[in-house]
């Protein structure tokens, strides 16, 4: 067995010699800075123009990658790393250049890759967390059909819309109606927060619907992916992973009192400044790791990590000290996401751009018309917005492009319909909060800038 | 030139293909918990045993390495992993065991390296950040002979003492002596908090002494990196980096104010959430970058980017924020260190086990005396406890860890002397707490376990 024939980052440095391993450093704080620097301008602009900063790290991403600058590439080879990069490692590198600047790509590439997998895990666990199902029951029967309509009706048209007017293959399409499906419960709350609706009886079935979308979304990635990597419908697989996604989250639902109630009396009876923290995280990771073991993703085993936790009194404590970290590894993802999209494809001298700008509009359409759609199932009630609730429930964010990121990895969808879903998650992102402050017109929909907003930021 | 000869882990897994990628994923989320679990374990004793913290994660990262465990090990070949992970990753994996286990093997390497080095960083700012340069002018002249006298004690005396007793050759000799020099503010501090100790003369001269001590042993860490480096006492290159020293603080100490300065001002007219925590850090990255780049270390940058950004009006707010991430990277350090370092050289079957020992005795001896002596060249003064500040200079912590860490990327310490520090170090943070409650009799000895320090932890 040879071991050393494949280099990894560790042992390269060894050969590269002293004074390469401190111009390789450099380098990476270098690059790290103009990553976390190219990012952070796009997120404030956005948070200027009142859009969700998710945006803004996503197109600081895809600027940073092999689209344009091409700082943050993920495939091998001098020509597609930036030419500014390789002058820099060249000029301070004194041995071996050539080396030095494979052991660099290498690392930054298994470096940001790690930060971007445990920013996914981290932002599910959080999103998790902040999942309220006490809440959701108040509202439980018109979230319900606001949520269950929400998934479906998305999901049939966008893939009997793929299968149809772009003939795509069957599991293609059902991957691409899947990625229409989740409500981004963060950008939604945020939203709500921003337009003071967040106590409104339209907030409160938004924010219900969402949970429950979310939960939804998530087991249909679930689903989706296992039956990807199956590579066609295996009715005993299916069956099996029905079985082991029932099971899960009966486990879950189950067991989080009782977790719950265990986690608060573990860290009231343990000493360290760090348990909260710690024993949550290792939670987490824990149950990614059984929910990878039993074939459902790693990630749905962090939402319920953060689902259970959500029912312990240290709840709030673990989501102060759990958010900066999330603050900084979840951009870490939509900036890999976004670096590695090739916008490419929807430049209009390239020969399949048409398709994906169509591809994308159509997307667009089915995803936007489906949750209004699912809204106006909803009885007619006085005074309730049902088009404000269809709206709120547009802005697809970090869930939709999640389906992206895994996608990369299964690789099922072709490069139009990828371009296609990340133009879609931009729009719907995008398109919600205006028509939000349209469709809820004589309400304070400018935010002030209080004191309070200062210190949050 | 060829970049696909040396395979990192990103396209060593597009090679293994996909039930081996979700195996390797899992394992790595198995290996990371148990880390995690293993430390925190030691961390949660240490503390009930009213121990600093930074102990246990030693203690555990010894326990994961290369001398008992073998789950975190930092070099290639099957012999050195844990059989238990090696048949885990058999049985999970169908398609090829063995290129699954170097995918696993390098990306775990890369991850806890990475995360190990930015956490060294994030320790480094964090210190910076919480030191007090109005408190020490208070206390500035005592602060400044204990400080001063402090580190030229223990760094002549365990210099001479490595050449004459143990025949060492100068350079190592002076990077043992160097190890001994720094004392560790966040230990000491933690210590007279717990002592409740932190507001009296005492405890101000003690954290102003420290601050002091901490920069000065910075400076002298990367004094002797860089005549190391250069392995030779060279006039002109120490000119030089005494000159960009110099420079180096002068920027630091001019520029403190307009620089914190700005930083206020950037983060009241920036808007999104995310800008303190995210500014802090690309400043905290620029700084070590520069610091590389003019040849001195990548962490006396982190940390001058702290001090300087502790003069601004949000810095409350950025240690806030910043702890918890600190709180998660910090420990990867001690517990990659403690992995690294092979404690079978002090069993005494070992043939080096004697001298190892002797020398770690000799050590703790100096480090012990030289801060103790250095306290009592204070002018006697009536009420002044000088034997209590002396002891309270004594835990060394993670400054003198980290001479461990960098000495084993300039391999300039025998296996002997690597130990004998690591001992110094555990011993010193070990004795001190124990010291300084017998050097303050009739005082507040036993911290009450309140409801602040359980909504602390």
């Amino acid at each position: 067995m040879n071991f050393t024939a494949l280099g990894a980052p560790h042992f390269v440095l060894a050969e590269v010699g002293e004074i390469s391993e401190s111009a390789i450093f450099g380098a990476l704080l270098v690059s790290t800075t103009i990553i976390f620097l190219t990012s952070h301008v796009w997120e404030e602009i956005c948070t200027w123009l009142r859009l969700p900063p998710v945006l803004g790290q996503l197109i600081g991403g895809i600027i940073l990658g092999v689209s344009a600058l091409k700082v943050l590439v993920f495939a091998d080879g001098e020509t597609v790393i930036n030419p500014a990069v390789i002058h820099l490692i060249r000029q301070t590198t004194e041995a071996d250049a050539a080396g030095a600047l494979t052991a660099y790509s290498h690392q930054l590439i298994a470096i940001s890759e790690g930060a971007a997998n445990l920013g996914v895990v981290a932002l599910l666990f959080l999103i998790g967390l902040e999942s309220d199902f006490d809440r959701l029951l108040k509202v439980g029967p018109q979230a319900a059909i606001v949520a269950g309509a929400g998934v479906v009706l998305p999901f049939v048209g966008g893939t009997a819309g793929l299968m149809t007017l772009f003939h795509m293959p069957l599991l293609a399409a059902i991957f691409g109606g899947a990625a229409l499906t989740a409500t981004s419960i963060g950008i939604t709350a945020k939203v709500l927060k921003d337009l003071g609706q967040l106590q409104s009886t339209e907030g409160q079935i938004i924010i219900g619907a969402a949970v429950l979308d979310d939960l939804m979304g998530i087991l249909i990635l679930a689903l989706v992916v296992s039956l990807v990597k199956d590579a066609a419908i295996d009715v005993t697989g299916l069956g099996l992973l029905l079985l082991s996604t029932v099971g899960f989250v009966g486990f879950v639902v189950l067991l989080r009192s009782p977790i719950a109630n265990a986690f608060t009396a573990l860290n009231k009876w343990l000493r360290s400044d760090n348990s909260v923290l710690v024993l949550g995280i290792m939670f987490a990771l824990l149950m990614a790791a059984i929910a990878n073991a039993i074939h459902l993703e790693a990630i749905l085993g962090a939402f319920a990590a953060g689902v259970m936790l959500s029912g312990s009194e240290l709840r709030q404590q673990l989501l102060e000290r759990f958010e900066p970290i999330t603050g900084i590894l979840a951009p870490i993802f939509f900036i890999v996401v976004g670096a590695k999209t090739d916008i490419s494809i929807l430049n209009p001298a390239h020969p399949g751009s048409a398709t994906g700008l169509w591809m994308a509009a159509v997307l667009i359409v089915i995803a936007v018309l489906g949750k209004v759609a699912a809204s106006y199932l909803l009885p007619r009630t006085e005074g309730l917005n049902r088009l404000a609730i269809g709206i709120g429930m547009v802005p697809r964010g970090e869930v939709g492009l999640v389906f992206v990121g895994i996608s990369s990895s299964v690789d099922i969808l072709s490069t139009e319909l990828t371009a296609a879903i990340v133009l879609m998650v931009v729009a719907t992102t995008l398109i919600a909060p205006l028509l939000l402050r349209w469709a809820l017109p004589g309400e304070n929909t400018v935010p002030a800038m209080t004191a309070e907003s200062l210190s949050e930021g």
